[in-house]
This record gives C-alpha cells, sequence and structure tokens, in this order.
C-alpha cells in the first residue's frame, strides 16, 4: 500500500466517456489497497470559453477577477468526478484549493505556491476517501483566489505530493511517457523507462511539453518521485528522480523548438562592458535572451549572436536599432527561420564524443549548423528550421 | 448617503448585454454617494446546464458535490460582474460564500444561514468599493460548500443587509414590483408602493412568485426595508415594511394557485383521533396538506377535506386507499381541476364586510365556491380551474 497522487490534464476529463474512463483507473488504484489524491484540470475548452466570456465584458479585466473566474473551471472538473466516482460505489471527495489550505504568493494568473497546509486531505485519507482537488488554484494572504499559471496544475500535484510525502506522484497526459525524440517526428522514436530531474528540466525547456518545468523542479528539491504517464493506454510510463540506472545509449533525448530567432550584432568595439549594454537593451523591453555566443569579428571588432523568442524578435531589433550608438554596433542581422534541435542526457558528461557524434550525423544529413551551445548535460544547435526534422532524425538514428 | 444592498436574478445577468444594464444601476448607485453591497445569481441557464453536465455522469449524485458543483454558477456572476464595473472605472471586488463568511447548516442544497460574519465586506466597504457577493451558497462547519435552495440569494440578500444594518435591501426582478394582481390575468392591475411583510408573506405562499417566503420571513425578523423592483425599468418599485401608511382599499393583493388538489373524505366517524388519523397517513408519505376543513355528515359521521399540491394528488389518494380500514371512510373523492384565489390585506382585520364583497364578486361573475378558509389578512376560496381567472377580474374590479 502507497500514498499516490495522480494527476490529470484538461484532456483527459474533457467529455463524460473520458471522465468515466479517468474514473476507472483512479479507482482501480484505490482499490489496489492505496490512499489515492488526484489533481484534476479544467475540462477542455472551459478556461478558454470563460476566457471568451471576460474578454466580450472588458479586454483587459483586473488579474484578481480572472482568477476568481477561472478557478471555477477545476472546481467544476473535481465534482463532476467526485460523481462519476460515487457512481462506482467508492468514498470520495472534491476539495477546492482553499479548502486543502494551497497558499500562494498575491501575483494573480501566475501565482507561486507558499506553502499547502493538506490538514484537510489528511483527514480524509485518514477517512479512507478518495481526496480529488482543483488544481491551478490557491488563495494568498487576503484569503483571495489565485491561479498558478502554465503548468499550474502540474505544480499543484508536486506539490501535494511533497507535502504528503507521497510515495509516487502520477502526472497522466495524452503520451504515453517521455520519449527520446517527438514521436511525430521520429516514429521509432523510444519511451523511456526512467530520466533524471535534470535531464527532464532540460527537455522540458527545450520544447518537449511534457511536463512544465515548474513541476519538474519542485520535484527535484523535495524528492518527489515522478511518473509521466497516458490516461488512454494502461501501461508504465516514465519515471523522473534523481539517479536512473546507467543506460546503454548517452542521451535521453532529441527536442525540437521551433519559436527561436537569431540576432547577430556585428562590429562591436572590443571593450569592457559592451555585453552588459546590448543586454541592458533588451531586458529594459523585458525581452528574454536564451543562447549568447560572443566572437571575435574584424579590425580588433567582435560580434555578438544570442537567440530571443520569435514573438521578440522584431520588438528586439527595433529597440538595439534605435540604441545603436549607445550599445555601438555596426551592422545587425536577424533570422527567423531557424530551430533549435538539442539533445539531453545526464551520460554525456562522461561520455566522450556525443558531441562529436551528433556534429557527425548533421554534416551525414548535410544540415549545415549555425550556431552551437552546451552544457553539462545539453548540447543545442541552430539549424534551418526546413532541415530541422530532418536533423532530429539524422541524431535519433545515430545514437539509438 | 446610504448603505445599499441590491439583489439581481439570474435573468437580469443572463448575456453580456444585461450585465452592462445591471453594472449601470449598480454604479449609479454607488456614483449618488452610497455604499453598495450586490448579491448576483447564475447566469440564466448556467444552473441548469451544470445540473445536466452532472445528471449525464450520475442521476443521483450526492447533494455535498451538487453543491460544489452548481456554486461556480454565482462565482462565474460576480467576475463577469466585477469585469464589467472595471471597465466603468470604478473599484470594486468580488467575494464568495466562503470569503464572506457566509456559515450555513450542513444541509447540502437546502442550507439554512446560521451567521454572516461579512468582516470582509466592512474591510471593502471601508476602502469605498462596490462589493459583489456571490448569492445562494455558504460553507458549513466543515468549510465544505452550500447552498441555500430555492429563493437562496434572496436569502443571502437579506441576511447580509441584516448583517450589516443596511439601509434599504433593494431585490430587482423582471417586474416593476409587487400588483394588487398579476398583470398578465389583469391588466389594470395596480403596482403597490407599499407593502407589509405579512401581506407580503401571505402573497408568496399564494404563488405570487416575487419574493421568496424565507427572504421576507427573515426581512420581518431583522426589521430590513426591502424593495422589489424592476432591473429593465428604472422606476420606484415596491417597499416591503412593518407598518405602512393606511390606504383607501382594504386589500394589498390577488393571487391565485394552481398547483393545488382537493381530497374530501366521506363518511368518517364521529370520534376523537379521526383527523389525527388521517393526517398521520399523509405526513409518513411526506405530504403537505394546505387548507383543512371538517363538516357534519350524514347519519352521525363527518367529512374532512384538504388540500394538497397537485405533485402530492395520485400519491395522497393512493395511500389513503391503502389504509382506508385504520383511518375509517366511507368514500374519498379527488379533485385536480381547482385553484386556490386569495386576497391579501393587513386592513381586512378591522374591516368587517370585506368577505362578503369578495363572495358577492364571486357571486356576481357566477363562480362556484368549493371551498373557504380565512386567517387574519387573508381569504381563500377553492373555485373551478377554469373560473379562476374569471373570478380573480371581478374580485380586481369590485375592490380596486
Amino acid at each position: 500500500m502507497a500514498l499516490i497522487v495522480q494527476k490529470f490534464g484538461g484532456s483527459s476529463v474533457a467529455d463524460v466517456e473520458r471522465i468515466r474512463r479517468v474514473a476507472g483507473i483512479i479507482t482501480d488504484t484505490y482499490s489496489a489497497g492505496n490512499d489515492v489524491v488526484v489533481v484534476l484540470s479544467a475540462q477542455g475548452d472551459t478556461t478558454d470559453d470563460l476566457i471568451e466570456k471576460a474578454a466580450e465584458i472588458n479586454p483587459n479585466p483586473s488579474k484578481r477577477e480572472m482568477d476568481m473566474l477561472l478557478s471555477t473551471g477545476e472546481q467544476i472538473s473535481i465534482s463532476l468526478m467526485a460523481m462519476a466516482i460515487e457512481q462506482l460505489g467508492l468514498p470520495v471527495v472534491s476539495l477546492t484549493g482553499w479548502q486543502i489550505g494551497m497558499q500562494t504568493t498575491a501575483d494573480y494568473g501566475n501565482a507561486r505556491i507558499i506553502r499547502v497546509t493538506a490538514d484537510r486531505i489528511r483527514t480524509e485519507l485518514d477517512r479512507r476517501r478518495i481526496v480529488l482537488v482543483a488544481g491551478f488554484q490557491g488563495i494568498d494572504k487576503y484569503d483571495d483566489i489565485t491561479t498558478l499559471g502554465r503548468g499550474g496544475s502540474d505544480t499543484t500535484a508536486v506539490a501535494i505530493a511533497a507535502s504528503l510525502h507521497a510515495d509516487l506522484c502520477q502526472i497522466y497526459t495524452d503520451v504515453e511517457g517521455v520519449y527520446t525524440c517527438d514521436p511525430r517526428i521520429m516514429p521509432d522514436a523510444k519511451k523511456l523507462d526512467e530520466i533524471t530531474y535534470d535531464e527532464m528540466l532540460e527537455l522540458a525547456s527545450l520544447g518537449a511539453q511534457v511536463l512544465h518545468n515548474r513541476s519538474v523542479e519542485l520535484a527535484k528539491r523535495y524528492g518527489v518521485k515522478l511518473e509521466v504517464l497516458s490516461s488512454f493506454v494502461r501501461k508504465p510510463g516514465t519515471q523522473v528522480k534523481e539517479v536512473v540506472k546507467v543506460e546503454q545509449t548517452k542521451i535521453s533525448g532529441i527536442a525540437k523548438d521551433t519559436n527561436v530567432a537569431r540576432i547577430a550584432l556585428i562590429g562591436l568595439r572590443d571593450e569592457p562592458g559592451v555585453a552588459f549594454k546590448v543586454f541592458r537593451v533588451l531586458s529594459r523591453s523585458k525581452i528574454n535572451v536564451d543562447i549568447i555566443l560572443q566572437s571575435i569579428g574584424r579590425d580588433g571588432t567582435k560580434d555578438i549572436s544570442f537567440t530571443v523568442a520569435k514573438s521578440d524578435m522584431e520588438l528586439a531589433e527595433k529597440v538595439l536599432r534605435e540604441h545603436k550608438d549607445e550599445v555601438g554596433f555596426e551592422d545587425i542581422s536577424v533570422n527567423g527561420d531557424i530551430a533549435k534541435v538539442s539533445i539531453v542526457g545526464a551520460g554525456m558528461m562522461t561520455s566522450p564524443g556525443v558531441a562529436s557524434l551528433m556534429f557527425e550525423a548533421l554534416y551525414d544529413a548535410k544540415v549545415n549548423i549555425n550556431m552551437i551551445s552546451t552544457s553539462e548535460i545539453k548540447i543545442s544547435v541552430l539549424v534551418p528550421v526546413e532541415d530541422a526534422d530532418r536533423a532530429i532524425a539524422a541524431i535519433h538514428r545515430k545514437f539509438f
């Protein structure tokens, strides 16, 4: 017998049929003798419908009132799921964010969890009830309702698992686990049995939309064992934990991110403070920068290249041109037709030759590399966007 | 400057246009220098939609989970209304039942209010904010969400008005006030400027669907001055209070109730305990009895006639026939084709001749009376259902 926290997303509870299927997973887990706490998201398009309703009334409502509105979505999910489980004859109770003492900051729309009291959850578990919790929501010190922003329901599940010292936190999604590569790009992508928190973090930030970074970070900090698995196919998923068995392969995944643009500043003066001036201009406009590379230019100048989200590309070019004299560059070049392809693996630290294997794969596939960036467990390259899927296929063939 | 509680029902906030109209009423009241607390119901058909969703999953869900589900409807209303008021540039905050400390019994689906803390409302009023409150909902001693059942939002408004010692509690509806008679039956029905709590109670229980009895009783107990008025037409409505100015007319209203059936038991033994036996049988089957009349029958027997809700008619006949020997009657006659027509007026106590004026009107209109029942401020008659509207018109002409 174990204490298991399960999380189901909006698509898993989108209609009556899916609610019944999920109720079956929950009650099977309970009937096997486990204590079960379940975190649910709003049904399918509920959140979008509510946002649309609000927009008709006020295109710019306060975030406090948006949270008051949006938090109803999860409340509807938990009560409907409770009814489905009652129908199966098992004891169940649904609880909102404030009822479980999910205390957050007052950053409406994007609140951070401060602590989870969870007394009420413990009481209900002691009574042998299945406990359903509204994800994505909490209350702040004013007793106002907050929402946690993107990935909020995953984060709710991990925070509750941490607070209850749960044995396992299962994140149910519409995929069967974490793959070595996007199965839509690479049909023979392999599902991983295990992956480390750090690898998962790199994969998450690289656009593999399985788990949100916040939840993985929280799981790592409190040592919550995660499992990513499918709510449609009943088989083991991918476990995310601190240490995994040594695998034959040196990398655990390949990810693609096309929401990226490359900006190059050419002919900067080679003197202290230049990089600072560049990134100060960008940060004033709240533009986040990802990969940064600096190289020697012609005639004692230097060049700086960096990537930004594609949605920030035009703004970044505009503000840099406006501050051309302050920053002091000769020319600027901007390219949005690129993709970032990354390989991630805790094993690569101790395995020389991983990078060269990747570059060899790209050479074989005749893919030109625009930019390279490496960390201890990750190697990213920028390639022309039209070559990205070919690059991924070539890398996957080389490693797996 | 006054403290005013306003309540708007589901049809008043059914769509964007109506929400904007109500936002105009609220902000005008606020801008005139008043403190304003507003109680809202769920939008139009929201509650029905949620009930339907639940029924698809479980035809017999627990009431606790139904309350968890249904309470989202009012939460959606208050947040959308807050956004509409923000759009008009005025300070506003929306609050749920638990946020205002609306403490109720644990009778899910039909909870009674125990007390309203209302501290949060006072704090927000001190900050000169318009306060929007979700009607119909509260929390019990377990911190679980409850709903108040029929007339719940009216009751919420009156309870808050009582707790805050508000100067006035305005109940906005789709009619312009309380009429001497249903305007659909009697086009020249007059709107009353004032009416007493007691008269309103009699009218409410007689099927004039303006205000629910629970809210009027609560207003009477705590001396909350009520006003019933229209959210579509901006003009004064009807004030409901303890004492009203003496009017020329002796009655304040005429009401019709067609949800009534008459059952007559004939040939009961004329001995003690007979009435007890009749009504014990009915009460075991949870059948409520309204008017009761007992009369002398033939040959030393007696007859008992009474009315029940039409929906209980068949059940009442069935259980009485099953207990024919225990109760001891010779025959039973049942009639569902009747209506109860009542006149109500605090003035009739001190005005002899009101009853005879009513009977004269019915005689003039050639309406046969089946049964008569009187109280201090009410006279009800049972008439054939097809004669009811003609009876009302005749009475109205006689009195007004």
